[in-house]
């Protein structure tokens, strides 16, 4: 008997190490998906510019999520998951990587600290990528990846910590499954900021009206798209921070719908707007559904993730007009996408979400909103502000004209 | 003892919980590779049009996968899957998902009910998409979107389950392992019945002979058959409905051998035939050995899969001289590749399949090929007429001349 | 107690059949995303070569994929694990593949004998990838064709043999955890044979000084880097031959970590050399990091792969302006990447690695370097020889001034 006992015991650890072998990996695929949503964004934003200001926004990608990795190892992890402080504000468990005592298995989560690491690495250079599109066209590169470091390296880890890193928010009751608030809605905010302080290219608002400025691929800007949906099964499908079954397969469900019917509510909406099929709008619709049903992908049914994909397809066009006549210039519709449905999914939470899932009421959303909103606009204006008033932010008028890739790269983009 | 038993049964509960996990997760990871085919389509079918049709392709394709994942959910499914009426010729379980009482593990499948609605829905698109790039340049907008949405709906699911939804069929005991019939010479049907209705693009078949009119960009139509390839792993391997070990990987083996194999086909046969490295060939053959490939990835040697994949790769080159002869207006060669290749590996099937994995004969193939078919062709062919005599399906021959970019969508691609 | 025995091992089996479910399932994803690094090397080179050349690299890239899965099927699997002649320089195990008998599972290995084949052969024409990015712009189709059945046949496999194969290297104590030198630096060294009896590109060495031949699209460029960058972390996270969570997340951060310092790197030093933001270096930056940690991923600590990656960031612009200085030309910097990070790579081992792990000594690291190095240079220097000397491996300064794509293929990339 006791060696069927020992056999037994033997089996159950086995089966257990077979299931933290695949949640395991599946956060790795997850982490390999959000990794090429930089690529995704990389097209997206280059689709969307003129071709003389591609290199530099392929540069500024690039360098994005490099020094994105590189500070979430030397402070950001470490920020955004302090691993006490819990309910608080701020804290911050040190310098580097400390792996856990003990090893890496079952004794941490159900997967290893490297792989925990990594997945939230991946997330982090993604609210900079958002701002790099709405800014482009008429940033200095310098100042800009100053701003990056330190938008990446604090304000977004910080505001993360107060819901995923157990902070004061995650108390209060605020939910964002996967970060529509808290990745999306920073990068707009910050997005906003800076659009606010650069002024919009020249010649978009002119006397006339608003002169569009139509970006130089679509083929680009559609590869874009495609690879967004296509990483976006791993930030929503990975935050489930296992392979779960049921909640992966169901959030696969939730998200490809949403992205489908923001399609669908865009490519309605601006036929009736501008009277053409809207290719760019459509692009932006599908994003826009993406980055609503992103706060409760796990939360919702599958019927709610259509009405949720569809309002945020409708509130592009919407959106994209409205920050038009407040002439803020945005080339890539960064703002409309990840600033205004970001807060359409992350309010829709309390209108679809399931409430035995733990999602929070209106007013919670609200205040995780606002919170999150006025602490990352107020950084991030506030950093702008300082490198205006010492570096400059905007290019000259003239490199502004004969374009970024020669002004500060002496390169082309095509030859 | 009691104790021991009862260790036991927990530990046979959690390595039956761990498998689960791991084919769900294959299932979920083939799901996103066969999404991202649908950017390989987009891309593809890009590369190989002209300049001033790029957004309406790309717009095309863009809408064909929403438009498809909706209807899927609200129709398609459920007439693919009625789960009753086996061995009929309809069935419908009705609108929207009805997820199993009882939960969603292992009573269903080594999968949940959502990962089997998400893994076929991306399936379905696929059958627009190959019609999308046949009738390429001189289609109306609106009524093609109204094909698809017909032709996804309706014709694509009820030819599905007639085999995969244990319809008449698969009790007459017709094989297609992935779908060479069910899902690409169904497009390819529908293809052949949209291109004749509309006729040949101007200047295509003159006086003086068969003019060639290039696709715009050849590294978007190499990344498109790249992505495509990419995403075959899923569509083959995930057909498996798990990821049993032996045969998700011959598999991988059988597919990517055929793919290579149909490279080399087409291009010796195209040198001999053109006298020249003829890249758009090699591109197809690789598709036709995918193609070819699908019907019997699972139940064919490894040397028989390079015998399929090339003989595909040989037909490529002949089949497209032949729909030029017939003049038979096919810009990117979906015909050739979906229709031709899917036909033969379907017929190959009964050539090289192990009969012990209950592959058909080759009468049983012909019906199936046939029956589909017909079908398929059919209700193409009306809906198309139905349009053509009714809202008109070809553009006029100005906006043709002009291009569908400016003419459908006031934009161009490349600015 | 006879049934709980029973139970008990029937719990045991079926998780650890699990176990392996899950482990094959993670190396056939390896092998998907090994295989996607084919794109990205057909895009990074398409985007570095001139506009007039974009249809012959694409065609290149596509046949060398296609020639290596075959040869590597019929012949190279064998060759290079020959499962017999352990410490041996040479084995050959038979044309073909021939499963064992007995089955796919457990008594194999962590994964079945076709996932071995298959993710073993998307590595296998890798090696000629890299070559066919240095020798662009000039080499002739058909030499350069046979040049890479040859090298990917016989040379790759030899080689690779006397490590992973059990052969005399594996026995001496040399370490290349994934292949810096097995892989990339093997491909650099038929690089560097390639491009010295090639030549220059007409106009690259001029008497006023070298002159820069930018590549014709960035955005190319840019989708290479990203896609290889993904395709990676199954290259490197394969080779642990299994799901193992920690080393698998362990090399996902180090690759991850050396890859974004490259970028910093090569963006600080090609600033100090060049006064500007050099994308292209920054890129090739990326690359070399990369190219850096593969030997050593398993076996350092995250810290040491930064360094390792840094420096390998370092060298790119270094290399760069070193070989042109040696008028070697290499129109993407493949043997800067492959070459020299492969051998920086491959020493870092001996500096930074965990002899714990079985690393290798310096002196065991340099004498597989050289090994291998002496016989790949030598191997492909003579056929590169013996083709020139008979079929000619240049096209002519007529065909070269016009390019490769109206000269070899009639054909233009764009029109």
């Amino acid at each position: 008997m006791d060696q069927t006992l020992e056999l037994a015991q033997q089996a159950l650890a086995a089966a257990n190490e077979a299931k933290f072998l695949a949640n395991n990996l599946w956060l790795l695929v997850a982490t390999v998906l959000v990794f090429i949503m930089h690529l995704g964004f990389a097209t997206l934003e280059s689709g969307f510019v003129q071709r003389k200001n591609v290199v530099n926004i392929i540069f500024k990608n690039v360098m994005i999520v490099s020094i994105g990795l590189l500070t979430y190892y030397f402070i950001g992890f470490n920020l955004m998951y302090p691993g006490v402080n819990e309910g608080g504000f701020f804290g911050f468990a040190g310098f580097g990587l400390t792996p856990p005592e003990g090893g890496m298995t079952d004794a941490y989560a159900d997967y290893t600290y490297w792989t925990d690491f990594i997945f939230q690495g991946m997330f982090a250079a993604t609210c900079c990528t958002i701002v790099s599109g709405a800014v482009a066209e008429r940033i200095k590169l310098v100042p800009f990846l100053i701003f990056c470091l330190l938008f990446v390296t604090i304000s977004y880890p910080m505001t993360g910590m107060w819901k995923w890193g157990a902070g004061w928010l995650d108390a209060r009751g605020f939910y964002d499954f996967a970060g529509s608030t808290i990745v999306h809605s920073v990068g707009g905010w910050g997005a906003l900021a800076g659009i606010i302080l650069l002024g919009p290219r020249k010649g978009k608002y002119t006397e006339k009206g608003i002169k569009p400025i139509p970006g130089h691929s679509m083929p680009l800007a559609a590869i874009g798209v495609f690879l967004l949906w296509f990483g976006w099964f791993g930030f929503n499908g990975g935050s489930v921070l296992s392979g779960d079954p049921e909640l992966v397969s169901l959030i696969f469900v939730t998200t490809s719908l949403a992205a489908a019917a923001g399609a669908i509510g865009a490519f309605v909406v601006s036929y009736f707007m501008f009277k053409s099929f809207d290719l760019s709008m459509v692009l932006n619709g599908i994003l826009g559904g993406l980055v609503g049903i992103t706060a409760s992908a796990d939360s919702v049914s599958v019927g709610s993730s259509l009405l949720i994909g569809v309002i945020a397809g409708i509130l592009i066009p919407l959106s994209v007009t409205f920050f038009d006549k407040m002439k803020l210039d945005d080339p890539v519709g960064a703002t409309s996408v990840h600033l205004v449905c970001g807060i359409w999914g992350t309010l829709a939470v309390a209108i679809f979400g399931n409430f035995d899932k733990g999602v929070g009421e209106f007013s919670d959303q609200l205040i995780g909103i606002l919170a999150i909103g006025a602490f990352t606009f107020l950084f991030a204006f506030i950093v702008f502000y300082l490198l205006k008033i010492t570096l400059g932010i905007r290019v000259s008028a003239e490199e502004e004209l004969k374009g970024l890739d020669i002004g500060e790269h002496n390169f082309t983009a095509y030859s």
